[in-house]
């Protein structure tokens, strides 16, 4: 069956050619590798806004999932007293379903069992819907899952829809490797104003998740649900409505009919633990042959690495009430996810603050995708160097100020309108003199091409 | 041009089949999960011989590794009186190289650029011949590295050619995804009695791998070497000779013209560290143009795990002479290596006792691959039941004994010949008990079907 990929698949020209052997898409590149070299810059360092990687701008990692891990590593730390006994429990409870007791041995294919149980009663809770282990494939990152099963739910021939503006995993997803069908990008959310969540930052609303399970309904579609972001949610009323509930809400026929993966990460919400490569999907009424290819396709590469599936355990399964690592997990988890509520308003303050520059309400994930007024002069000397226009003012302001977003080109965007996404991970200081910096560059950017 | 991949890919029918959606080749599947259910068994334990899974057979992992990727994971060790200094150093190395010091953070995608540096000097040791960090990509163990280097070189119409019997990951790298083009099996290091060494356990001669890169030059194809087994060489006259060495001495027109690249892994040798998924491919006179596919093919799931990255960096440079920890780290390597070579003269000793059970030096590697002697009677048998005779055998074993060993139709065999492979890593009283019931129930099994 075809395959609706929302929150996913980009139409853009800039996303998506094919190439004679692998069919390869490029990301939103970060632009720095072009900064031009050898010539003074006036700035001292490059600041990296254009990718949602929270450890690489300061954000600390959580005590708890960092010390089992470490514990599982280093069994020898058991002895150690400064560690809470909750975090040995628990690291005991890990190593007792490795291999060998061993952190080092391989896993099953999807993952240590006693993980996807783990992960099948966080579901459970947050869905109020039965979660099968058996439904739970453990992966290297969502990108990593999300590649995986892309290349056994997609052919060629093949239709995929997404929404767009949106993060080109999922166009990646459907095509490395196949023979490219029609991406086809679906505006709609843009129109109706709740867009998906990265890069455009807004929360999708219950109704439009309904909305998507009824297209996919009538047109016989494989919805893939990109959920990392689930813990990213700041505005006042917004709220996560993960794609499963939404569908069980429903009820027949769409839960008994409509095939469904979601996606899950530790590398986004309050943990940022991006270098473990750890997540998971979860797949929803999938036809059986196809989950048995699944899992073979899995079993390829061997096993997801356990540093990240250790991980994943303590985030599916955190500190409770009692527990000693309880306040101390609770506090830091606070800490981060305030914090980027913060910077969340911060940055639209800013840059509503300056004329040419429309910054919707950051309501979740960790970007803004403002809108910038592109003066005729501007599009015209980009079009001289064969750029985007967005393409063009962001190289602009890499050469002069440092800062690196990714044009909205990168994402999609309606034609005529020019983005870009900029993270709000930056610690508070350092994105407020940022934002304002960016500012004053667009104003005096917008004088000179007028 | 077209792939060679020698020690890689198999003939076998039982291993490539297609199947409408994606191309997915099964492995050389373990038994144990058609092990028939709810009826009482001669056994207590499922004895799994049938992965190189060291540590989940009780290898001990090497303390110096664990020792810097638990400080790296959890940095408050660093004050730990109990650890040594030179794995502080290293981890503090480490962490400098890491985005906001952090083994949470992304890497670039082909790795941080640091552990490329010690891979490429390790290298240069190893070779006596220039590396560059820029050839070298990091990666979650050889066999994602294969399979991202297998959908770059190979496309459906392309033959790619392959040691016969081998270990299927490479069939599995050179298919998923792709058009199915011919895979041809070559039988002649079997026939000229150097095979390779996953799961033959011989070790190629340089005069095989300058034959084969003679090959692979009038040929015009590309060349995949899976050298994962570099510190697994046990024999006496036996060396471990790399395919780069090999074409550097032979000089030109080969050393300029032959495309290679070689795999190695933290998962075997002497670390034997699965679970992390770590590993690296080096490329050789790869065209720009196809490298900077493989780049952009990388970076598609962002990076490797950091846990990984880090296990490899001690690994490729492991402690000096002098340094706290290089006693203990040699003579931790070294009790591994020699129990090995012990082992591998035990299996070899016990089998060739047995009459029918046919067992050559277990050279190298991690697996012995005895051919056996089977009655006409148990042909017909397995025939009866669809099942080839060495599959037939091994489950028969399976169901009898507990011993879980894979059948050499897994691999591709001769026509007419069977074999099964067992590792040698069970530790060396069971592996002898093991060996010694294995014996018995061939010598059983033969005059059951006589």
């Amino acid at each position: 069956s075809p395959v609706l990929v929302p929150c996913l698949l980009s139409l853009s020209p800039f996303l998506s050619f094919l190439i004679p052997v692998p069919i390869i898409v490029p990301c939103p590149c970060p632009l720095f590798p072009f900064l031009s070299r050898g010539v003074p810059k006036p700035f001292t360092e490059v600041i990296k806004a254009n990718i949602g990687d929270a450890q690489a701008m300061g954000q600390k990692p959580i005590t708890f999932l960092r010390q089992v891990t470490a514990l599982c590593l280093y069994p020898e730390l058991l002895a150690n007293p400064s560690i809470p006994e909750d975090a040995k429990d628990r690291a005991r409870r890990l190593l007792a379903a490795c291999g060998g007791h061993s952190a080092g041995a391989y896993t099953a294919s999807p993952g240590i069992e006693l993980v996807r149980q783990d992960v099948a009663r966080f579901l459970q809770r947050r869905d109020g819907v039965t979660a099968e282990p058996g439904d739970i494939f453990l992966s290297t990152g969502a990108s990593d899952a999300i590649v995986v099963l892309g290349g056994v739910v997609t052919q060629g021939t093949h239709t995929r829809w997404t929404g767009t503006p949106q993060y080109p995993t999922g166009t990646r997803a459907a095509t490395p490797n196949t023979l490219p069908g029609p991406v086809l990008g679906l505006y709609w959310y843009w129109e109706w104003d709740h867009d998906p969540q990265n890069p455009t930052r807004q929360v999708q609303s219950r109704q439009c998740i309904e909305d998507v399970i009824k297209f996919a309904y009538e047109e016989k579609l494989f919805l893939m649900a990109d959920e990392v972001y689930q813990d990213n949610i700041y505005a006042e009323g917004s709220a996560f409505h993960s794609f499963k509930k939404v569908l069980f809400e429903m009820g027949p026929p769409y839960s008994e009919v409509v095939e469904l993966a979601s996606f899950h990460s530790i590398s986004k919400g309050f943990m940022g633990e991006c270098g473990f490569r750890g997540g998971y999907m979860e797949v929803v009424n999938m036809d059986p042959a196809v989950k048995q290819q699944l899992a073979k396709l899995v079993s390829v590469r061997l096993c997801p690495p356990v540093p990240g599936q250790i991980v994943l355990d303590t985030v599916v399964s955190p500190p409770q009430p009692g527990d000693p690592s309880y306040d101390l997990f609770m506090a830091e988890k606070q800490a981060v996810l305030s914090s980027l509520a913060h910077k969340a308003r911060l940055t639209q303050e800013i840059f509503n603050r300056t004329p040419g520059i429309h910054c919707n309400p950051v309501q979740g994930a960790m970007y803004s995708f403002p809108r910038i007024e592109l003066p005729p002069r501007a599009l015209a000397a980009a079009k001289a160097q064969d750029q985007a226009p967005d393409m063009f003012f962001c190289m602009k302001l890499l050469e002069e100020t440092g800062i690196c977003v990714v044009p909205g080109s990168g994402f999609g965007q309606r034609e005529g309108t020019f983005h870009f996404r900029m993270t709000i991970l930056p610690p508070t200081e350092k994105l407020q003199v940022l934002l304002e910096k960016l500012s004053s560059f667009y104003t005096k950017f917008v004088k000179e091409y007028s």
